[in-house]
């Protein structure tokens, strides 16, 4: 009890810090040649089950190049999963390697939030269970179970910072004291070949993050730092078609023409999103909170697209943004949960203590989801590529 | 502000009260007596399509009865989605009635945690942004956007329970002041029918529970007051085995099997959850509580089985347990997330002040997922059967 703060009536609040961060992408690179290659070859299985001719509009959307995708989406490259290889381990990587090297016994951890869009399982097991095992955090104490708190969050591309807030409740209400906060997906399970709308966007990654209490005047963050959105009135921007609940039994038609797999408009996506989150969206989080734009020394913003973020961030910059855009330079992909975390732990020499930074997340829902926050302690950030 | 207590630092520390809770379950009633023709047809598939004869074992796995189900599971009926309704739409029934019932604009809702298993769409869009649009929550204030936050939460049979713990942590916090919280799974999108061990025992419904901030020395709960736990090393025991980002193409084989199916190893989950649920976990959360099972009015127990829930009970009254147990008395089935406040729905003269109540929830993971708490307001409950 000695870090926590205490209200007048006796009871805990916390401080949150982050103790250390990390990030791990598996080994097979796809540039954009292979990703435009690998359309090519869909197209010619599709012509070749012989399902009548590719109109114009169809034969469109197998189209791609190295040079359009650097264009119009600013990837170079992005990495995948091996067959057989999932979400659960690109978190347990990624989670080894945190606790490894911030020297961090799995006995430490009292709960696991577990941020993905991707369950290795579809409704059991979840995956936060799954990770206790694999990290080998006890389950019990002095013959009795050990305390574990946790569960499976999701939020399309706004996961991982509505997954931080959770965090920041749990341990702000004492209710924990040390998270593991998982960001990750293996989006290349959600890609439709037949369509490069997302085929030239997605890419795989695990992250972790430990997240833990401190006393209240050693917070990083407060509640007035967190702001998030929801407006389901444009759900089918971003959309699986089948294989939810409302669809539980695709046909084998369906089931061909990748209507298991995410779909968008692109061109809705980005007049929608680059205005509100360039505009009214972020001016609410900085009003709520009570900074401006010229407060921000570094931003984080969700790597959906490098041009899109480009446009987001040109009407920050004309708003008073003065500071610094971290991002995984297209290197990546659209990492999903993992693209925040990823972008922090890339560029450690800019997580120094002092610096104001902002976390901006958006995407299907629609959603948003954004944390403004101060380095206060040393936060060492790791990367691997491939597994060890 | 003048509900919240403020700590000594001058921050906002809120209790949390349950303000209403409603339950709908579809119109279709499946009796045992259906489930078993059901399995029988899907049998009679099987051998038409000429697959090979049946071995013993896999014949019995088709087999069942009313008579069977009543004194193995102890349920008599439940109730399934139509095709094409889904867990979103089971929600948003339940919600609906509760801000009816309850008079509460969609405007005064600021969070939505939406706890399921089987969301209406793989992905995207996320439920809690798709229940926004159907409530009509308003996105925007004075030409500014409405702050709304939420996410989606999962945690196999666990979910609703660590939903509302995740509610508790918003509402302490400061983070929110009045969340719906949403339990709502179309189970019945996750049978495979060739397989009597889930057949038999799932349900439909959606659920809506409203919570809100109020004054501290009024809080129905205490951080002390939640308890969970997490097991991977057993996360076999209730598995759904393809379909998810390990296995995310399925084979037409495998699909045809019901591999993309949840399955269950019932002996197991009864061998080593009711020695656990029954003994060692209530007690770690009681003593963690300071509470002792005396101190119980009523419990409501995630129905996941009557026999094997009455196997827990027995072990509880044995250790002092003398109150009542909520539940949906075998007419919905395991309804996954919606379970427990569906049994508290139904229950309505039991919700009265003063009461001390026990929310035990466990399932896949494994993991479980307790609450204790105090009843200090009213808390009018609502069950709506078939759509208005």
């Amino acid at each position: 009890m000695g870090l926590m703060g205490h209200s007048r009536m006796g009871l805990v609040l916390s401080g949150m810090r982050l103790e250390g961060i990390s990030a791990y992408a598996p080994e097979e690179v796809w540039s954009n040649a292979r990703v435009a290659a690998r359309l090519r070859l869909e197209r010619m299985r599709r012509r070749a089950a012989g399902s009548g001719p590719l109109g114009a509009e169809e034969a469109k959307l197998f189209e791609t190049s190295d040079r359009w995708v650097r264009r119009f989406i600013g990837f170079q490259e992005r990495r995948f999963c091996s067959d057989g290889e999932a979400t659960i381990d690109l978190a347990a990587q990624a989670a080894r390697l945190l606790l490894e090297r911030t020297g961090t016994g799995p006995g430490e951890i009292d709960s696991i939030l577990f941020g993905s869009v991707t369950p290795t399982h579809l409704y059991s097991p979840p995956d936060a269970a799954m990770l206790q095992d694999s990290l080998g955090i006890p389950l019990w104490n002095d013959g009795r179970p050990r305390e574990i708190k946790g569960a499976d969050v999701s939020l399309a591309c706004s996961t991982w910072v509505s997954a931080l807030a959770m965090a920041y409740s749990f341990i702000r209400s004492g209710m924990a004291q040390r998270i593991l906060l998982i960001g990750a997906d293996r989006m290349s399970a959600t890609i439709n070949w037949r369509d490069r709308s997302f085929a030239t966007v997605l890419g795989d990654a695990g992250t972790a993050t430990l997240c833990s209490a401190v006393p209240e005047d050693e917070d990083w963050f407060a509640p007035s730092q967190f702001w998030s959105w929801l407006d389901g009135s444009q759900a089918d921007m971003i959309l699986t078609p089948v294989g939810g609940s409302r669809r539980p039994d695709p046909t084998a038609d369906e089931l061909a023409l990748g209507q298991q797999r995410l779909a968008m408009d692109g061109a809705k996506v980005r007049s929608t999103l680059v205005p509100f989150v360039g505009g009214p969206a972020a001016d609410a989080a900085l009003t709520k909170a009570g900074w401006r734009f010229e407060d921000l020394d570094f931003v984080a913003l969700h790597e959906a697209n490098r041009t899109l973020n480009a446009s987001i961030v040109g009407e920050w910059r004309r708003r008073g943004f003065g500071g610094e855009v971290l991002d995984a330079g297209g290197m990546f992909g659209n990492t999903t949960a993992a693209s925040i975390p990823l972008a922090l732990a890339l560029n450690p020499e800019q997580l120094a203590a002092g610096k104001r930074f902002g976390l901006f997340a958006f995407g299907g829902g629609l959603s948003a989801s954004f944390a403004l926050g101060t380095i206060r302690h040393p936060l060492p950030a790791f990367v691997q590529l491939g597994p060890r």
